[in-house]
């Protein structure tokens, strides 16, 4: 199955800076996916404007109709757009239009493993009204095989065209990604396509994203030099550096974005990508927060950290 | 065949900072490593004092016997010591003593393909003195399997007592890792040991270094906080986490090593670790000089060096 390349810089990058990125910065990155040949590119959430304020994050949070198409237009182009909405974080009836009126492409929907009654619902709408569809499992590290299974059989039931391995904490090594990519393609691969979303915790995201393409897994997440939440995740050039350059492909737009626009946020002070403190909440398969605070107070009793995060 | 971990931060780390590790960081680091379980200990080079000017660097790039002792006075310990002898840089004949009047446990070869005729005269030298030794044939990214062939033939017939794969540049991906191990197994592992020697160019050091352990290699190299010139190596602390803790290993004593000694490294301006530069001249097969010209000199101009490195 030839793979697909998404590139969710906006989405988990604005985990980092509260999705307020300048409207140069997301030109020039629909730009550079365009020539390097990326094949989705994510704009952001759909979250609820009943629960988060909009004067407290960016526009990309929102994702609202106008202002994508006050950077893609109509997007005649054949890069696709996708947004993603967490259950239980969205007004997806309301804020998801039919799709004719749209020109996002995809609605990937985020959950945890038991999550999935509402999750299928949002799958049914979202379908219905025209889109393509994901389900990504969040925070699986957590959970018992049975769990996972559980999840992975609702989705085999539904009309979700994907669904996605998702490494929230960046505490899976390739041997268990590769068994989770080849588990999720059994249970719930019928007619639909396996993703991965790797973390870069332990310094595996990119290692654990071709493993998991070279198990089978066809839509394969990046980020520009890796933003995203905490430690990041795999990076667009790094991917397509192993990928090679083709016809379809092409590193060097890539190269270019970071060094016009991503090099101005790390000077502004945006903080992501590896550090100790990630890889021992990595290590503890812990959510990131307690490392993020680390990183931002320049906090450094990593061995104290150590010790709460491995319950020693 | 059970791995054991050599532990090289102060010999590749060296290269970082001309070999000026103060006292008190190198005591900590063995009292760290023998707290951690770690193998061996490597202290630094055997460089000929004729070739090199010791006023111009610090003194772990000759480990003469007094330096080595005042620090571990007869090392009765279980861990292993080791040093790095560079093919046409070490005067061995004259600088590496008989087994008896050493702590040295163990002389690494480090040569070119090409150079193996002189690699085995070191290797029958130091056997004939009372050491292990093993052979670390060095960048082979730019070697034809012929060329590799050829050394480990040689290798194969020789004393070594191992022989390692070495990723000088930073440019292999997992799957050549595996390809790589298996090759050197089969062709050289009649009786001896298969040793990794990753750089984190693409981060990739520790995904390598946890592949080629799966394939067989039973000697892995580690730095603590992956430090090593340019990008760096497999951290040891990413390591002994994915062995986990046993009888045998720890990671707490790393960790707590960091916190106390090497954050004053970094807070000092010493570089290393993973950036684009790195990335792109791990990609291109090139030694990583023209990158950390890049890192020192705050230079960005990232796609002139993509052109660069891929000839494009």
């Amino acid at each position: 199955m030839e793979q697909k390349i998404l590139d969710c810089t906006l989405r988990d990058g604005g985990l980092v800076n509260r999705f307020y990125f300048t409207d140069d910065f997301v030109r020039g990155l629909y730009q550079a996916n365009l020539q390097a040949g990326i094949d989705y590119m994510e704009f952001g959430y759909k979250a609820s404007e009943a629960l988060f304020d909009r004067r407290e994050f960016g526009k990309w949070k929102f994702c609202r109709e106008e202002d994508l198409r006050a950077v893609v237009g109509d997007n005649k182009t054949s890069m696709k757009i996708s947004v993603m909405a967490d259950v239980g974080r969205t007004d997806y009836s309301k804020d998801i239009l039919e799709k004719k009126d749209s020109v996002i492409d995809m609605v990937r929907i985020a959950a945890y493993a038991e999550q999935m009654g509402e999750a299928m619902e949002m799958v049914s709408c979202c379908k219905e009204r025209g889109y393509e569809t994901s389900v990504n499992i969040m925070a699986i590290s957590n959970n018992t095989d049975e769990e996972i299974d559980r999840a992975l059989e609702t989705v085999s039931k539904s009309r979700a065209d994907a669904v996605y391995v998702v490494d929230s904490y960046g505490s899976f090594y390739p041997e268990q990604i590769k068994a989770l990519t080849k588990r999720y393609i059994r249970l719930a691969g019928n007619g639909r396509k396996v993703g991965i979303h790797a973390h870069n915790n332990q310094q595996l995201a990119f290692a654990n994203t071709i493993e998991a393409m070279r198990c089978g897994a066809a839509l394969l997440d990046v980020t520009v030099n890796g933003m995203g939440r905490g430690a990041g995740n795999c990076g667009s050039e790094q991917l397509l550096g192993y990928i090679g350059s083709s016809e379809k492909y092409n590193e060097l737009p890539v190269i270019e974005f970071i060094e016009n626009h991503v090099l101005l946020l790390k000077q502004a002070g945006i903080l992501w990508g590896y550090d100790i403190p990630y890889l021992l909440t990595g290590q503890g398969c812990k959510h990131p927060s307690k490392a993020i605070e680390f990183v931002e107070n320049h906090r450094t009793e990593y061995a104290g950290l150590f010790r709460q995060m491995m319950g020693a």
